[in-house]
């Protein structure tokens, strides 16, 4: 008889609140934890090939009525084209709002079936069903979803929350070891922000070989610390912004090369530039961890172009207001400042010092 | 001088809350109503014509900075297509969240407009300045924001509270009359659901060239009946329904005519059509009234089409659960009930006695 370990579950006081379930073999329950009866289950091709009969059984066999949709792995389906695709596809299957959409795979898949969900019929219930460390540790909290457009990513989405979030560490086993250090780069921020033993994960050499509790362990504080953040500060007016640590660079960065870097290594980069320009504005010296966030994360290198190839970016990242960008920097570990004075002199020091450092 | 009446202000309480107003010349006052500094002004081609210069005028004098968005007149403009447009439309001009969305027109943009606040950015706040009938009686209280694809009207949207309405009767001076008439059949349906003075003033023969006091008059009471309902049922779980009285057969006119019926005109033909299923169901004998509104609004000749052809856009009604159709009745005027067990016999019937009333 196989020993099953309790999930963490992890409760997201939003409106209306909602559970995060993380644990190992999780999927095969997923029936109890949806209540809707019609289902439209979104997946791209590559996590459908690997889990969306055994999804598809799990909940047909709790009663559910299940159609699936595919659409190609990768970034490009979080287009407007994809979004329609799918409302029609909905449509033409007479999905109504007694039914609900669920989500199977990473972020891709979340935001592109999330944004569908809270837009189709006015918004209908969604599930997420994550598959990547990075979907687990950030889409599964938050209730942002969203598409891209050639203006720049994320740019029209919703707040939609999810009805429930199933986050399977074995579906971590099949992913890529690239993708599980992208979406190790959030949880790390999530350290910085909130636990600092999510830190001495990564010095433990967090790894997609650990035993499935540790894992499920690690990746349940992390949502722990995201959901104390976003519960206070639904829409992102306030504290939430937080969370945008190492990512007013990150976005500029995956903006200029087109997406060629992925988000979780733009993060990480993103991270270790946040602590340079606090260390160069005299709050406290975190280079030292973001620096080691970066031997781990083995990013891509940084694509080669001067600062003033960023600065459009930057000036256009949605947490500026009236065209001023806003930085989050930590004064410490676990304490988050906003600051909207960084001067672009200071942001190009900062950018040649991580080119620098990277280069070494 | 002249003499200025007090406008009406209307508080619809759905979260947040916010205020209609209606009056005579209320549109040279908007610059104080709207609250962010940046604002994106949509409107269409024919009212951009007549206003837009008034508005814009009016916003920039009160130290708003504006850029200026026109759409094709007509129910075409509610397209995925027009929706991207203006969404990279306000990306490229770098409206960021600090700025706000404002509709002038009727419910075409509005509805367009609103829908692209409702997903720009994830959501920034709009205005809505009314300049039909239709929009001033419907549009202004709900939420209500949607486009159409292939599959239906209104099928992509969201549920997305302006920060404000204005509905400056003047502007009802240059509306066709046709478009007043459809208007009207929805202000007739707020007088059957709540306010039997409203139905007095089709009797007193309603019309475009009323003074501006008595106009202003009916369409708040209409307004406020709806924000009646709306605030006890925000998201269309329960009560909110009843505003649907009507719209069964409506959208199914709608849709078999490819919009070639317009909404009001569809919407007179539903009330008498909801009316003639009541009387057949032994409810109380309410088709004279809108017998009167037929012959008041004066709509274009029923789409010569067997019932065969309405099915299946009443199957897919927004109301359907599960694939079966729900109709909302009159068991007299302010009491609407919700029934879910009208036979499609029934409802042949009744299209057969709808049609042999308005082809005599």
């Amino acid at each position: 008889m196989v020993e099953r370990a309790t999930p963490h579950l992890i409760r997201v006081r939003v409106t209306p609140a909602y559970t995060v379930t993380v644990g190992a073999g999780v999927l095969d329950a997923v029936g109890v934890t949806v209540r809707e009866r019609r289902l439209a289950l979104v997946s791209d091709a590559t996590v459908a090939e690997l889990y969306e009969a055994q999804v598809a059984h799990a909940l047909r066999a709790s009663g559910h009525e299940v159609s699936t949709h595919r659409v190609p792995a990768g970034e490009d389906s979080k287009s407007p084209d994809r979004w329609l695709a799918l409302q029609r596809a909905f449509a033409q299957g007479g999905l109504d709002r007694s039914g609900a959409v669920v989500a199977l795979g990473g972020g891709v898949v979340g935001d592109l079936a999330g944004f569908t969900a809270a837009t189709y019929l006015r918004g209908v219930p969604w599930y997420l069903l994550a598959t990547s460390l990075l979907a687990m540790v950030d889409a599964s909290v938050g209730g942002k979803t969203a598409i891209d457009i050639p203006e720049g990513k994320n740019l029209v989405g919703a707040f939609w929350q999810p009805g429930a979030v199933v986050s399977d560490v074995r579906t971590l086993r099949t992913l890529p070891l690239r993708a599980f250090h992208q979406g190790g780069a959030e949880l790390f921020k999530h350290g910085l922000l909130g636990d600092p033993a999510l830190l001495a994960g990564f010095e433990n050499g967090l790894a997609p070989d650990w035993p499935e509790q540790a894992l499920a362990e690690i990746i349940a504080r992390s949502v722990a610390v995201k959901a104390e953040i976003v519960t206070a500060d639904e829409r992102e007016a306030g504290a939430r912004v937080h969370l945008n640590l190492g990512h007013t660079l990150a976005h500029a960065l995956e903006a200029v090369t087109d997406h060629g870097l992925p988000h979780g290594e733009a993060v990480a980069y993103g991270l270790h530039y946040a602590t340079i320009l606090g260390r160069l504005r005299g709050l406290q010296d975190l280079t030292g961890r973001t620096a080691a966030l970066l031997a781990w994360a083995q990013p891509a290198p940084l694509p080669d172009v001067p600062f003033e190839a960023l600065v459009p970016y930057v000036a256009r990242d949605k947490k500026a207001r009236d065209g001023r960008p806003r930085f989050v920097l930590l004064e410490d570990i676990g304490r988050p400042v906003v600051v909207d004075d960084v001067t672009w002199a200071e942001q190009e020091r900062a950018w040649k010092l991580l080119k620098e450092e990277v280069e070494r």
